[in-house]
């Protein structure tokens, strides 16, 4: 492999410049949103649950049908291979963010185009995590405030949130529904038809009341790999019991404490709901002990190292606190 | 303007070879199905109802809040440039379809990626109409075998079918499902959750009943500009009364004809559904009649050229009744 | 009847000062929010629809069972001597804007304190219209920005808005909730659950498109007696096609005008939903068209009458867009 | 403190006469059904589970973002002192039932109207329990025959009844419908619209199958303070295990025994639902124990105030089953 | 054919005594509720409408694919051959009333069993008319209570009505509800799961309003043949319009006049609902002129033939206002 | 009693025929789909879980409000008479399985019909297992494919599928649309209209995630006694946990297992859902060890029984995998 200037994706088994990382106008992906993926993120440069995402989106592949032939060690080994390859493009304190997507590539019509690759794309981008997440190094301490958007998700009968699909522009909707709320610590929270709390527009919802983790059944929205890592992981090494159950608004509003799980950040407090204090509005007791431990168990710690590429970029506002602007 | 070698894409006012029209991994087209799209096609080289095309492609984009300078003249600029400049690459007896994509562009967080267009993207790409159809037309006389799925439409209310976007692997999700079952005509026929008829994967449904043309409402549907043609004018011409209603499973068993419409194949008539005779199990008169008078509105004799383009091509076999493989 | 210093409330048969018209905390109305009402308001001190409003009242009292011993004709006679004794107390250019309401009365284990009105109440107030709509003015320019806010409205089966009673607490929630938007114009707008646009909390929404005014089927709102007025005299007067449909946030950004009707303003220009301009974001033809005609057939200028209202008051800022501030 | 020849109603922190405890009919409490309230009772004269009333009362108070100052303290004290100064206006027998209203106050364009109380209300009154309680003595032992209406309660996205407010004509309706079946032991229960036993119009239900006690999850209905009782403090004090599980009308038709709770009759075991027997149609075994033990704890038996009540004032007839005559 | 001492029913080709006429408890019918049916009657011996019922007929073994060689023209002579037979055994002011019924005959795992016909079944009996109506007489001047069920119809696309079968036992469920309300006029009325008035349990509802007769939309209930009768020819022969519209409760306590449809007594006049008045309380003038129309066309008049079947048989009690005792 | 030559069939206390085992057209059963039932088999000629079914028979009749007099005992005793009756006609290596019908009886207006049983019917079959089983023995190597139907199980708040009746046209509509369907081991699974997994046509579904064995809520979906004894008996036996929740589709694809319950073949794996293998596409270990240990419990090798029953019968072909022929 000759050297690269530049960040490289791994496309179909090579890689190439990251610019030049783009999908056909007549992929299924374009034409059907028709694409599987996961985001992943590293710790210290190690990647974090790398096993976990794969198997996630393999579930996806098989469920779709798409016609595929990696196995899950075949994919690791991709990943692999990308990080290594980006490591140079990396600063020395940022993480490595994998993009991995799958597509069924073109469809039937288009298949006697010719230089088009046939069959199936698999892609793997790597980019800094910092970029996601450096706007957020505030809402650690502030904390942010859940916005119930008049969207509400999909119901998984109609299209399944827990197949990582690329189907998502109710998703969009509702971050440019939040952004029309007064305010700078807006965070979009979306209810399923049920009037339950579902899901944000990229990240899970947790509540603790009476010393009890709780967070929405596993139905209408994507089974977050952090979500789990909370639910099944940390709450038992910090043993506080953890449970999946139905919740409403109301119990949001008269919860202990609250917060969110994502990939990029971990997990934000919430410290309140429609610009309703939860509780006495500030972070909570087991929100810091879960992300302490957190912390600790990938010896980063997880706050600090946001907070601290906020101030190398301080310059730029690229980003809002709901993930994109409009 | 140079000499081309190729179909050419219109892409951000420039043309690109066909093969080179493709989107970046990080544009939130892939990241969110976030694209608004059009897809038209022309009668003896000529556009059909390009101006409704780009009106409701306009709708989308300001509905989306995607940011976008075109205006309508412009973009039927950009459409006709971009037929000019393809003509060299149809044969002579085939139509020009094109694909017209907006994009919002690269996700805030990759605005920094050098090399990359900023802003939305507008694409326009023009192949062969007979790759679509050149299967369908043995559908004018057989008639399809519509089958009702398990795939429920998504309600209007929670991601807007009216507004034609890519997040609709809902639909390529019933496609599978009816490949599953037995028969070569059968065709997808999605409910929508009150159980009422709402369209196809790519069409919509009429039936006939006591000499009165009737369409589902135009709720959780595709508002489909060959429908409106259907409904609006080919009816009026014809002397058939038209209307839109909510309609269910009973009413296609008990009507006297039933047709789809899409803009590729104008119409098929449907002669059954999961596969019980509609009627006599033939393509009805009413059918015959607006297809007749198409026909002769647009100066093409529509399932003739459509069965001229399977004779030709009878060696390949890329297509079933349903618009793709599994 | 001895002279007045106040303006004066009719309850049950006799005349109190307006601060001593209050209902017992034992009262069906303040236990159940069993109350049924109406507001009505005159044009040059003349009651408009009296009859209609009256009619209503009776339907609702006769549906929910309040024993009630009034007629058509009694209430009305109570109407106009309400408004008769009122006259001395209201400035030559405002209008009487009467509140009746019907209560139930003492819940039965409550039937036994002394001193309490036993049986059902009728109490009719009557203050300055200006009060209600005196920051409105600019509106009639303007135009209001209407907001879909995540509460939806009860479905009539449950609880039915076409009976006008006090159990609205939802509407508060709504008006809540739009306070919390950007912007100064906003005004709330629901939907109802199957994603139709219902009304706002006070007022019924009218879109038009191609020349045909279109409102909500009279089911999950209340059937306005402004609505009727609309919808089945000044459109005819006009001549102009209006019609009930279920109508969605599609048909609203995609109309060529919109505007709401209540009884205190009469009509108002909807020009923007979710902050997307309708059009052009103007009050449209058709909407002045019909405000002149209303303003022609009751001899007020309604819009330049509000305006001056506004003049007058333009120290106090009681009230915002949303009817009432948080 | 004057003596007082009446009943008091604590009133924004002075006392006034039962009979003088008004509201406002501009007040929001009677314009949208806006006020959250409480009631309680006493065993012995003491107030039972006043704190956890009082911590309700806050909750809904805080979400509906009602302006109020008082903090729970200074409710418990004010609870305390209405007592106080009432006990000469009650039988030594009787119990005290508190009614507590919280009201959000005038509505915006009626603050200027003097000598009405600005902001919001507390309202506290006193009365005797007997009077809610007396008719019901011989339902201890008849048990009552519970009766599905077709009244479905309203789902708590849409309002929530956790939220114990004043907008619950809906309850009222239901009462009515009951009114209307033969027999007279009727009592009204309401589904959800998933099917779900909800609750009745002011109590919650239970039953018992294979030695569990199950009660409806807390989601369509009012958490009440006796139903937590019964299920977290009484029931393992029987060592009798408790969970919230969805039921259905089928599992009350299969269950060994059921009952209901409420504040002023604690508990009253359900014979039969839709005249169909419970098991043998006789009150439970596990009902009894329950209502002993709550007796015995509390001091009082319970059942047996209740029908000696009965038989002071057996010459009135005031209330049938349902709590309110039609 | 040999002299007959009994009713005779048409049993696969061949005539059997009535009570004779039995199908196996190994019959689909018995087994899956799967069976055709339809009932008619005859206006003085000639039958009603018989080709609408058997098209009926036709279409529901269709949908439901059962093998059936009959065509309309063997069913409507079959049906005449059978009122033929049993002409002997019918009083000369009675009425025949077909009942036909068509199932898939023996599930496949009992073709074996000897004796037992094999392939679908074709059974037609006719019994007098005065049965079923005889106790409905005085429901012509008082009129009938409907009352509407906690039952609510199964919507069509889970099971379609339109389609006469026998999976009906919601229907018998909601009479027996309705036998449980005081009162001796009541007559179960439906809603369907919108909250639209849907049917009753052998009949279709319609009111009057502003001089149009408006019948529930032909989605959740059996789309009558009376009820066709009355909207589509009894109506524009008295020049009344008369439309199907989505109705609620709301719409029939606010009506002109109500009524049923239904092939035994043609049309039953509705007074109140739910024991409120609809209007004066009395049958309305459109109701009497569409009877007394309907009289007229097929010379019999309909109250008075029922009226004097009841004074005949007054002896006897067999049935009360809803259909069938419990 | 004389000897017979034939399998006779229990009732109304009488002994018929097979073949004379009928029910009058007027019964209601036959009217309405108003019939309860059992279907159960023995294991070694020896009855497996009567009492279990009697039980439920009798919870079905009371909540129908069937006149009933037969006592769980005497239910007992004729079922045994029955099976006694019958020895005779059964091969020594079959089962006897038994079908007990109860009946309404005739309804109300044809009660004068002479010579027909007036009131309930009580009717038992027995006939040999084989009938029904002899073709599945191939699936317990193969499993079967389930194939979720577009055909919704009708909610229970609509028609309780736990009280087993014979309104269920539905289930015979999903088992036609899945014949529908390539391949030959499809067998019919329907949602509830929720979206989640409820039940087979006459089995309900488990599926193994983790070492815990997971069953839909017994909500939507018929209680089976076979389904019982996995979760209750069979899985604490084995030592594995075994809970009843909501699962979806994905839960399926996601399973390590799947399989399916019904009395006549006990347990069959499922391989894989909508043609989408479930883990490696074979039967489970668990569900390896639940059948085995079924067997063991009741001393008859069950799949070993169908698999011979099969061989002798190869010659016929009565029946696919759906459970019966179109």
């Amino acid at each position: 492999m000759t050297k690269k200037n530049n960040r490289q994706v791994y496309f179909n088994g090579k890689f190439v410049d990251e610019q030049e990382a783009k999908i056909s106008i007549y992929d299924s992906a374009l034409m059907f949103g028709d694409m599987i993926f996961e985001m992943t993120r590293s710790f210290n440069q190690k990647q974090f649950k790398l096993e976990e995402h794969i198997n996630r989106l393999l579930y996806g592949i098989k469920i779709l049908k798409i016609p595929f032939d990696y196995t899950a060690k075949d994919l690791e080994k991709a990943c692999l291979e990308t990080i290594d390859i980006n490591k140079p493009f990396f600063k020395s304190d940022d993480e490595h963010r994998l993009m991995i997507d799958v597509s069924r590539g073109l469809l039937g019509i288009y298949q006697n185009i010719e230089n088009l690759h046939k069959g199936s794309n698999l892609i793997i981008a790597d980019f800094p995590l910092s970029w996601t997440v450096k706007k957020m190094g505030r809402f650690f301490d502030l904390g942010i405030n859940c916005v119930i958007t008049s969207q509400r998700v999909i119901p998984s009968h109609l299209m399944d949130p827990k197949i990582k699909n690329r189907s998502r522009l109710f998703y969009l909707n509702a971050n440019i529904e939040v952004s029309q709320f007064k305010g700078d610590t807006n965070w979009a929270l979306m209810l399923d038809t049920d009037g339950f709390i579902a899901e944000g527009t990229g990240d899970n919802f947790f509540l603790v009341k009476d010393n009890t983790i709780i967070t929405p059944e596993g139905r209408n929205i994507l089974r977050g790999i952090s979500r789990d890592y909370v639910l099944n992981e940390l709450s038992s090494q910090l043993g506080v019991k953890a449970i999946e159950k139905n919740i409403e608004k109301y119990d949001v509003y008269t919860a202990d404490e609250a917060f969110i799980t994502g990939t990029p950040f971990c997990m934000l407090p919430v410290t309140s709901l429609n610009g309703i204090k939860i509780s006495d509005g500030k972070p909570g007791n087991i929100f810091n002990s879960l992300l302490n431990l957190w912390s600790k168990n990938i010896k980063v710690n997880i706050p600090e190292q946001i907070k601290a590429w906020n101030k190398i970029d301080e310059k730029e506002d690229i980003q809002g606190p709901t993930p994109y602007k409009f």
